[in-house]
């Protein structure tokens, strides 16, 4: 057995407490084998947490990770007109060498800034799974389907890719690689394509996860031709299930909110982009309320501009606040359940949680900074104050992926170098 | 002379677009000399800005530096709670000491965060400035004066301090330091006193700023007791010209903006601060639109959590958008103006942007980055995705603050121990 020790930290625990403890690791079954304080016998690696928090990698619950070579390409737009005037065109020219090298540079940042599980929808998914291999990263991946401006023919094939994703990826990279089903959304798949898909995603057993509620735009059409709200609709379709989660959810009315508490299936809010593309504001505390399962995603980098959990999870709180009316809304604690937990238990991931038994996918933020002191509250201090920057190593199933805020499982330079070097030659066909 | 030279970067000009030039400082008078390709002669130091971003020292237009001691003290609270259960209480048992050591703390945040100036409210205001002139920036500071709790004879006392400190500490530090007549806001110092005091900050010929519009419950009292709006009530007390600034104006009517508007009074804007404490949201894009100054501003960090102007101009964009119910609104490059040269305007501070003769207050943005890479867009990346622990050196009246991460002009160990062994005994003795 090769074991790996978190040594002289604090660490957070799933109750949302913090107490001082070592974290031993077992390296060849990236488990967690104990966590206490002054840990016997030897051990073969070591990282020091002396001054630090160690927490649960964050978990990521709705990313399109490729997207990230579009960073900062197009801003300022609504979510319809960067969709259509700048997003699409340009992901039209996208080689599966691009969509691997935006991959790897989103995954970088990942584990630069903690993250060590996200789910993702995009295409060319086979080039997303080679980066997490390579990257290290747990994710659950989907192929994103979209019918409304194909012929049957072209959707049917869409859907399929769909399905073939969710089939043949699944358990890849030693099982860190899941699946799901990904219809891009309600009203960019038709209805008779999702009456026919979705049982055989079922069939393959694999959760449904699909854009929903994120604009008014997307409600209003629904409700005119069908005569009932979104969820109700998917509901309908069968995509309301325990293992299913949404994206965005911002407007969802109370029958809505109930029906995804009732069914048990997830919502996954994205306060960044949500506030980037005006798109609204996500009842969260409400939802929380009714016990729906929330977690925490950045959406693309395109549309946030990055890819922080914890600058995601200080929006969450923020957003939060005003979406309720109410400064005690969408505290410190509840984030950072959402970032972790929340997060894990959506995407239907076993992660997310420090403690024996549990996968040994961890972050240990470095506190001896001026704007994390004093330290009255490090729950606070995660939800309001850390930033990327502070994460020192980044442990993903027993794996040290950063030490020292050095990447170990990617080479920096090259990954930066060669996803500029595609994003401005993707950007010059795209505007030729 | 000597000289200091910025090398191989790219510079943010004044009309916020960005070009290649290095940037040559005359240290003695603190002022750039030239901004160009390949500068001429031999310099006296130089800092390296190859693949950086050289942008103006941001300007934090509204700020309680001493409070970063309370820093994650109490979240998830509304104003009114916040203030008259936590912070109020705490203060009460602040010391000479313990003003000057969260001072610090704060200023040493600013300097790693790469902001050069701000204006701050507070009180014990001659250790915040020694902490200013130690650490090198340049402030307006004011002494907030508060009359609602207190006798006449205590009352007139307070406001007296507040003359004093605009008359005393005006010019201290070479002229880093100026002054400003601060009544905490319209509703905690009563009408009798501004009357009989403004008149008097204006022989002294400093600027008057004062928390207006902050939540609705600061509005309801002023609209009832004396049948106008707030700003109008201000008006009549002579305290809505050209060189004073309010902070917060989440809730500004459209006369008020129009008032604000056509007398030249600016508003700094609190973003952060607004949504932790469910104040609401400010009708930036409307102000702008009328031809407001607008600045922006952290506020204290215990409500916050962060002194970082790079968080507070993203977030400034972000809610912006809400608020304004419009993707394109509060874009990038008007963040950008109003964390530079808006803020600068609004306090009437000469800094805030780059060219020849101007006050060389600047900062270096390390872009060799996973999360500002690809580099579509530089004004993008400063507004969306650049963070506080990206800035690698600080000028501020041509002295170098912080070269390379290393904060040169304060012992930032020394800082954060004597910070937090200060604000853990404050809590004791406040909790007592």
């Amino acid at each position: 057995m090769t074991t790996l020790a978190i040594t002289g930290g604090q660490v957070l625990l799933p109750d949302i407490t913090v107490a001082r403890a070592d974290v031993l690791i077992d390296q060849d079954d990236g488990e967690i084998l104990e966590i206490g304080d002054d840990l016997a016998g030897d051990v073969d690696e070591t990282l020091d947490a002396s001054d630090s928090l160690v927490t649960p990698g964050f978990v990521n619950g709705h990313c399109h990770v490729a997207m990230t070579l579009l960073r900062g390409y197009a801003d300022d737009k609504s979510l319809d007109a960067w969709l259509q005037e700048d997003i699409w065109p340009t992901e039209a020219e996208l080689t599966p060498e691009d969509v691997n090298l935006g991959a790897k540079l989103g995954l970088l940042e990942m584990i630069k800034s903690g993250t060590t599980a996200f789910a993702d929808m995009y295409f060319m998914v086979p080039q997303i799974a080679d980066a997490v291999e390579e990257a290290g990263l747990r994710a659950r991946l989907g192929h994103g389907i979209v019918t409304v401006a194909s012929d049957d023919e072209e959707a049917r094939a869409d859907a399929r890719e769909g399905l073939e994703v969710a089939r043949e990826l699944d358990g890849r990279a030693d099982g860190r690689i899941s699946t799901a089903f990904m219809p891009h959304s309600l009203t960019t798949v038709g209805a008779e394509y999702l009456d026919e898909f979705v049982p055989q995603a079922r069939e393959i057993g694999v959760p449904i996860h699909y854009h929903a509620n994120e604009t008014a735009n997307e409600v209003a059409p629904i409700v005119e031709e069908r005569g009932v709200r979104p969820m109700a609709y998917a509901a309908e379709r069968g995509m309301v299930e325990p293992e299913d989660f949404i994206a965005h959810g911002v407007h969802l009315d109370e029958s809505e909110i109930a029906l995804l508490a009732e069914a048990g299936t997830s919502v996954i809010h994205c306060p960044a982009s949500n506030m980037k593309l005006a798109s609204g504001m996500a009842p969260v505390q409400r939802m929380l309320d009714a016990g729906v399962t929330v977690g925490i995603g950045t959406d693309g980098a395109a549309s946030n501009n990055d890819l922080s959990m914890l600058d995601e999870a200080r929006d969450a709180a923020m957003i939060g606040k005003i979406a309720g009316e109410d400064a005690s809304a969408v505290p410190a604690e509840a984030v950072v359940e959402m970032m972790t937990q929340g997060s894990a238990d959506a995407i239907g991931l076993d992660t997310g949680y420090l403690e024996e038994g549990a996968p040994a996918d961890l972050a240990v933020i470095d506190l001896e900074q001026a704007h994390l002191t004093p330290r009255h509250d490090l729950v606070s201090h995660l939800a309001y104050a850390a930033a990327a920057a502070d994460v020192r190593h980044t442990v993903c199933d027993g794996q040290v992926l950063m030490r020292d805020r050095e990447v170990l499982s990617l080479d920096a330079d090259a990954v930066r170098t060669q996803a500029s070097e595609a994003a401005e030659a993707l950007v010059a066909r795209a505007e030729e």
